[in-house]
């Protein structure tokens, strides 16, 4: 299914949750991350939602492999209205620290006006870090055909 | 964060949708699938939602390494809502053949009783293949910890 760029950039910047799949040790590790689009690429925050206390699998993994799978989908009860986006690319952990401050500035201002939920929750946790994924390739599927995708994040 | 048994059983009979992935020849392949659980196993069919028209990548995946890892998972506004549930096991590709026709006939019973979809959408598409999924580790989390996410479904 062809798949403007367009499209899928729209996709991209304004839903709210995609899955990120990473290569853990013995098997795929899979977990939901909120992000933003900015420029050409894709941060995700480790932010300040409930977690383990541990280092982070996601963290722990891309530092092994740096390739990742994110995808975003829209589940219903009308089928006519299921989609799917998939991304793949290579990803990077950095923390805070690394960007320059500007980059950074502006990086959690579009994390905060795409989530209001960062009044409550913090938008980097300690020690800050950030995974900054680089898209090398996209494929989308729509039940209704890529029209109707289009025409749904026109 | 520990969930008991019956919380997870809860979780898998009654959610609509998962994120499979499964090892790609150079990337973790995710596609949403739809399922069931039947006894103690998940059964995803192949079914008549429009395809490539290739051999399926899931199907591809599964013949030459079959760890796969679900994700189900529910994204809300209101971040005291979400939670997600993981499971990573071994996967088949079988055909509707492959089963006793009693229980090929109670897991399409089943896959109908979930999905009323299936009244419009062809369950086990031609040659009739459907993935058997074997759970060996199933971690879940919630924002707003065990006791809501056992609560939610009770």
């Amino acid at each position: 299914m062809t798949i403007s760029e367009e499209t899928i950039n729209n996709i991209l910047r304004s839903w709210p949750v995609g899955v990120l799949s990473t290569y853990g040790r013995e098997k795929i590790h899979s977990v939901p991350i909120t992000f933003v689009v900015y420029q050409t690429l894709i941060y995700s925050p480790i932010d300040g939602k409930p977690k383990s206390g541990r280092t982070l699998q996601r963290v722990v993994d891309l530092g092994c492999d740096d390739r990742f799978t994110l995808l975003l989908q829209h589940y219903d009860t009308d089928w006519r209205a299921l989609w799917w986006l998939r991304v793949s690319g290579h990803a990077e952990v950095i923390t805070a620290d690394d960007l320059p401050v500007p980059l950074l500035d502006a990086i959690v201002a579009s994390l905060r006006a795409k989530y209001v939920q960062y009044e409550n929750t913090v938008v980097l946790d300690d020690p800050g870090q950030l995974l900054r994924l680089r898209a090398f390739d996209a494929t989308a599927w729509a039940f209704s055909g890529p029209e109707w995708l289009a025409q749904r994040f026109a």
